[in-house]
C-alpha cells in the first residue's frame, strides 16, 4: 500500500527563540492536529536531524513521543543524511508503510543552528564532507568550487546566479514561513558591496543560504486510510540516489546524482519534466540551483542560465522553481529542509499555500532534496489524490 | 516479502588500527563476498553509527559506496537511535525489502571510539540521554541509579552482577572477534581492588562495557532471493518500541519499553521465551542485564538475581545469555552492536560460531539491542530457514 500525505505542520524558519525540543513537540501537535488524529492514532516516528554539533541531543527521535502521551512506545527513529535528512526519514517512513507494517506515521525533520556561533555552524556542516580529502573546506568553498569548474567550460555563471537569488528573494516575500521576506534587487544580488562581501569568491552573501532553525513535519497514511480523511497528496514517483563521498570522485562540472534520481522519479511517474506545475529544488547556494536546472533536464549542459534569465523559472514562467523563496530565502534549517519541501508542496497541490504564493491549477510538484553536493539525492513527484 | 539474512562480515573489536571508514570498508567486503554477491547485486545499503562527535565524519552514509564500485548511486542512508543505531539500520532495511521495492540490502554497523580521549567519549556517550534534566550525567551515573534504586526496592544486585560480569568475561575468551578474552574470577568482579575500582557506586569497572572500535555487516534479501543461496537465517519476530527519552518519566525499577517489545516479538514469532535456544542482550553495564532478566520474563521483577545465581543464563543453563561475552567483554562500539548481536546469533543458528562458543542445536536465538537506558528498544527472534 503506498504511503500518501495527509497532514503537516512547519515553524516559521529563522532564528527562533524555540528549543529544538519545543520546535519538535510544536510541528507534531500542528500536523497531527491537521490531519485530525491525536498520538495515538500513529503506529511510528521518524526524525530527520543532521546535527553534528550543533545542539547537545545526540539521540533526539524519542523527543518526538513527547508531544503526545498517545506516542509512548511508539518506534522512534532518527534519519541521517547531511542537508537531505528530512527526505531520508520521509522516505524510511513511506517503507514501512509500503511493506504493511504500520499504517499511520508522523515524519519530523529538524534543526536548531543558531544555539552555536556562527564558527560551530561552519564546522559542523564542514563535518559533511569528505574529512580525509576535504577537511577545513567550508561548504561555500565546496560549491565555490563548482562555480568556477562551470566558468572555465561554460563561461561566467555569477550573472545568472545573481538572477536566482533575486528570484527566490522575491518569492520569499510572499511565504510567512521564510526567513528573510525583503525582495532583494537583481544589482544588488549581482555587485559585491559593504552587504554583500564575498564569502567564497565567487559567491557573495546572496549566493548563500541562510543559517536558520526550524521544524517541518508530515502525516502519512496507507492510501486506503488517507482517502477517508480530509484531504490526501501522494507520492507518483520517488528515487533515492546516492553518489561516492569524496567530491575527487565525481564530475565537478555537473550533479550526477541529481540527474539520475530525476530520470527515475519522472519514469516512475510516467511524466516529464514538462508535466510539472513546479518544483522545489535544493538551492543551498545559487550555483547548485543552476546545475539542478541542468540536472533535471530542464536545459541541456552549460546552458542552465537561459532558464533563469529567460524566465522559465519564475513564478509566471513554464516551471517555477522554487516560489516558496527557497533554501537561499525560505531558510535552511539542515534537517528540516526535505520535510518543508514536500510540506510546501503538498499546499500547493491542495491550494493551500500562502496567497501570493499559491500557484493557479497547481497538479503535478516535482521535490529535490540533496545532501552534501549532490551526494545525497532525493526526487519526490507529488499530486493531490483527494 | 520477508527479508532474511544470508551473509556477514564483522572486524575483531577493540583498539583497531583501521579507521572509521576501513572499518565500514573491510565488513562490506566481507559480507558481500560471504553471501557469494558483489556491490552491482545490492539494491540499497544503510549505515548504523551513534557518532556524536567521535570522528568528525558526519555524514557517513555515503562511505559504504566506496567499498566496491558496483555500489554506486545505490541508496545510502544512516540511522541513528544510540546504541540501537545497529538494529536501526537493520530495521529500515527489513522495511525496505518487505515493501518490495528492493531486494538485497547490505547493512552495517559501524562505531570508531578510540580516535579521541576517554573524556570526548564520555560526552559523546552524554549525549544520548536527556540533556534538559540529564545533561553532565554520565551513562555509568545514569545505570549506577537504576542499580541503587534496585537495591533500595528488590535488595543488593551487586553479588548477581558479579556473577553476570564473570559469565559474560569468560564467555569471551571462546569468541576470536571478543575485545577482552581473559577470564575474569568471580572474585575479581565481586570485590573494588586497583584494577577494579568503582566507576560510579555501585558500578565497578567489571559492571560496565568496553570502549571500542568495531563494525559488523549484514547482506538481507528477500525471502525467495535468500533461499537461492547458500544459507538463510530468518526474522520469526521482530520488535521495536520506543520509549519517552527523560528518565524521570519512566519507571526506574523496570525496563518497561524492553518488556514490551520482548511480548510483541515473542507474539509474532508464535513462541515463548521456553523456545530460544540463546539470548544476545544489552548488558552495557552488568545492572542492565540483569534488569533484561526481568524485562524478557525470565523471573519475575526483583528476581533476576535467581537467573544468574542458579546458572540459568550460563552456556549450558537453560537460556545461555551472551555466550558471545557481551557487550561487557566482546566489547560495545556503539553504532556496530546491533549488527554485531545479529551476525554473532545467525552463527549459531547456522552452526557457523566459533568453536567453544557454538552452542548444539541452536534453532532459536532471541536479540535485545537498546538505546540508551532502556530507550530505544530492538528484539528480534532469529530462526535458520536454509
Amino acid at each position: 500500500m503506498k504511503a500518501v500525505i495527509t497532514g503537516w505542520g512547519h515553524t516559521p524558519f529563522g532564528k527562533l527563540e524555540a528549543s529544538f525540543e519545543e520546535m519538535i513537540h510544536s510541528v507534531a501537535r500542528e500536523a497531527l492536529a491537521d490531519a485530525g488524529i491525536t498520538g495515538a492514532d500513529v503506529d511510528a516516528v521518524w526524525l530527520g536531524n543532521f546535527n553534528a554539533g550543533m545542539v547537545p541531543d545526540g539521540f533526539a527521535a524519542s523527543m518526538i513521543l513527547g508531544a503526545d502521551e498517545g506516542l509512548r512506545f511508539k518506534p522512534a527513529t532518527r534519519l541521517e543524511n547531511a542537508c537531505a535528512s528530512g527526505s531520508a526519514a520521509l522516505y524510511a517512513a513511506m517503507d514501512a508503510i509500503a511493506s504493511g507494517r504500520i499504517n499511520v506515521a508522523l515524519v519530523i525533520g529538524a534543526e536548531k543552528m543558531t544555539a552555536v556561533d556562527g564558527a560551530a555552524v561552519t564546522r559542523a556542516l564542514g563535518a559533511a564532507s569528505y574529512q580525509k580529502e576535504e577537511a577545513g573546506l567550508s561548504f561555500p568553498e565546496i560549491f565555490a568550487n563548482f562555480a568556477n569548474a562551470y566558468a572555465e567550460k561554460w563561461g561566467d555563471p555569477t550573472e545568472a546566479m545573481a538572477h536566482i537569488a533575486a528570484k527566490n528573494h522575491a518569492a520569499a516575500v510572499h511565504n510567512p514561513l521564510a526567513q528573510l521576506r525583503k525582495p532583494l534587487e537583481l544589482d544588488f544580488c549581482r555587485y559585491v558591496s559593504e552587504k554583500n562581501p564575498i564569502i567564497a569568491a565567487p559567491l557573495k552573501k546572496t549566493d548563500c543560504s541562510l543559517v536558520s532553525d526550524g521544524a517541518a513535519a508530515l502525516v502519512l497514511a496507507d492510501e486506503e486510510t488517507a482517502l477517508t480523511m480530509r484531504r490526501a497528496v501522494g507520492f507518483r514517483g520517488t528515487a533515492h540516489v546516492q553518489d561516492f563521498l569524496p567530491v575527487s570522485k565525481r564530475d565537478i562540472l555537473r550533479f550526477e546524482g541529481a540527474t539520475r534520481a530525476w530520470q527515475q522519479a519522472l519514469a516512475q511517474a510516467g511524466v516529464t519534466l514538462d508535466d510539472l506545475s513546479f518544483v522545489e529544488t535544493h538551492d543551498c547556494f545559487t550555483i547548485a540551483e543552476l546545475l539542478e536546472y541542468e540536472a533535471m533536464g530542464l536545459t541541456k549542459e552549460g546552458d542552465g542560465a537561459r532558464a533563469i534569465k529567460e524566465g522559465w523559472t519564475q513564478k509566471d514562467g513554464k516551471l517555477p522553481v522554487n516560489v516558496s523563496g527557497g533554501l537561499k530565502a525560505k531558510g535552511h534549517p539542515i534537517g528540516a529542509t526535505g520535510v518543508s519541501m514536500h510540506v510546501l508542496s503538498a499546499m500547493q497541490l491542495v491550494g493551500e499555500a500562502p496567497e501570493g504564493m499559491q500557484l493557479k491549477d497547481a497538479r503535478l510538484g516535482g521535490i529535490f532534496n540533496m545532501g552534501g553536493s549532490a551526494v545525497a539525492n532525493y526526487v519526490s513527484v507529488l499530486e493531490r489524490i483527494k
